[in-house]
């Protein structure tokens, strides 16, 4: 049996600070302690980041082919996946052909984590603009995770030590939110978040759940009663499944310390409702997971920042924090009997093989 | 010429803790040091309230009709409004009773502030149940002010020593929101905003202004490109007026700390975008103010706090911030000619003589 695990990491947007940041988690004691990185990407793109941003560049490459042929070695190496022409790669500028690239780390670190070659991944930014300029038909990561694993539902978490939020939407407009909000997709969402915390929490954990519409819709004041017709049949259905949860909550009052104390995660309706607290209080050290997935999936919780890329002057936290929670789900330290969530409604299955390579 | 302002106070929804803030607000030195506290309220309800949280009350009381009759003395005093029979309050209790009551000191408050009897109103919190309950046609302070002074254009402001925002819309349901934004609502609160945080900060002030979309719509990724159509345009008129304004920002990342420092206020376009990270910053220590008014008006930043009223804990920090910014506000402290914030457009007005009774 290994002693580490090894880790995908997506390489990310190649304009971006992705590059960079792969550089760096190479390298780095804290992750090197923990699992073997596995970064999937373009060695002459890393390159070229390397000599631009003085950054060292010492692990080993190997082809995709090669690599899925050949059980990985247990040190830190590239998996060259040649998306990209290194020398037609401007950083700092949207591209099709760098979200083409990324798009294509992805599916390979997906297919090395159902393939069992890999424990878990954590993926660096991508550029959604760049992603739609390739023609991927998914606005993110989220979506391409759960239809590349066939997860038939997934939600998105994000965690720091402040704060945990879950989304019920995510990346769509404002004005579409109120038709994608279902009793049935609320259900699914806590459910989610409750597995995921129970997990990483090792007890019941307290959630709560925020209204719609300003003070929760004050019983009908302000809204279309989307609390009473939504929201509450969706907490009285997970509370009789024994799920501790506290909702709808009025939005403004959800997150002021003395609330959000009270909770281990609190469930968001929509991208801002979760996002603007989140960014407030874990700005660059937050991870992002999709729950729900048959694989483990982590992310930094930043964009590609490209006024900055190629620089070196990234910080690197938000990654190596992601690939610290990838490496813990993955282990399924902190809770009872290895298990992770699964996209099958209302269950917790044993570990598969692949979790504790 | 009197050498301290009065201002009024409302004793807010009687059953909720503003009697006990009233209470406060008429012995605390602080506040008598900076101007005289008039409360428009009911004097049986402020005694039963001062017996059951053992607060000393030692205000003269004086009839709102003899009040009105008589110029006021430089002593804090209640004007009796005879709204409700104080036996029939009940603490913690939503009723068409109190919220009629509440209605009743706040039009007596507006009277005597359009009728420079008063420097300024501040107001303890109602509840928009009661009020409804009561057929007040209004859903809150804001409009009740807007509607009984004959104001145009007026918009909720919050403001703390941490962050200020101001409001496209505010008591609406969220998915009335898209259709309540239109450029010249936009310009109208972008403009009341400058002309506010001129009068505070004597100089030109930043905004900021949020998109309604996650990150902003990406470029029309997200939405229906109500940042193109809707925003920008009233961005772009304010800029031409000489307005220093930068948006429309990713709501997620303009209230992390490097983001919001560099904005004096930050105008948002919906209640829960700008009340989630203000109350977050600034929970029980902020200050509304409506803007656009022919008089001033500031407010607490809380509700009714039902659960804990006329037991004599409730916080009173805000209701203090809020006399001492309205005083602020009615001196034209802080700013070059003494002058408000008017609701005709584009323009700011010599102060009137009430301002500097």
């Amino acid at each position: 049996m290994k002693e580490r695990l090894g880790i995908g990491i997506t390489m990310g947007d190649p304009a971006g600070i992705g590059p960079e940041l792969c550089l760096r988690a190479l390298q780095e004691p804290v992750v090197l302690k923990q699992c073997t990185p596995i970064v999937f990407g373009d060695a002459g793109v890393l390159r070229r980041v390397a000599e631009a941003a003085k950054l060292s560049f010492s692990a080993s490459v190997v082809k995709l082919a090669d690599w899925e042929k050949n059980p990985p070695a247990e040190e830190p190496i590239v998996v060259d996946c040649g998306a990209i022409e290194s020398g037609s790669v401007l950083p700092g500028m949207i591209s099709a052909e760098c979200g083409g690239a990324s798009f294509n780390y992805i599916k390979a670190s997906i297919g090395a984590a159902v393939a069992n070659r890999i424990s878990g991944v954590v993926t660096a930014p991508v550029h959604k603009e760049a992603l739609r300029l390739a023609d991927v038909p998914y606005p993110g990561h989220t979506e391409i995770f759960a239809a590349l694993t066939g997860a038939d539902r997934v939600c998105m978490m994000l965690t720091s030590e402040a704060l945990t939020v879950s989304m019920v939407t995510t990346h769509i407009g404002y004005a579409s939110v109120p038709k994608k909000i279902s009793p049935q997709r609320v259900q699914d969402v806590i459910e989610l978040t409750d597995e995921a915390m129970k997990w990483l929490k090792s007890r019941t954990p307290r959630l709560g759940i925020c209204g719609l519409n300003p003070h929760a819709g004050e019983h009908g004041l302000f809204g279309e009663r989307e609390e009473e017709n939504l929201i509450t049949p969706a907490i009285e259905r997970a509370r009789a499944e024994g799920i501790q949860i506290e909702g709808p909550l009025p939005p403004d009052a959800a997150f002021v310390p003395h609330q959000r104390e009270k909770f281990d995660a609190i469930v968001c309706l929509y991208h801002d409702q979760g996002h603007i607290p989140f960014k407030m209080l874990a700005f660059d050290t937050g991870v992002n997971i999709t729950i729900g997935l048959p694989i483990i999936r982590t992310s930094v919780d930043h964009g590609t920042a490209f006024d900055i890329a190629w620089k070196g002057n990234a910080d690197p936290q938000s990654l190596f924090k992601a690939i610290d929670l990838a490496v813990r789900l993955a282990k399924g330290k902190g809770g009872g009997p290895q298990c992770l969530v699964n996209q099958s409604r209302n269950s917790i299955r044993a570990a598969e093989p692949w979790m504790s390579r």
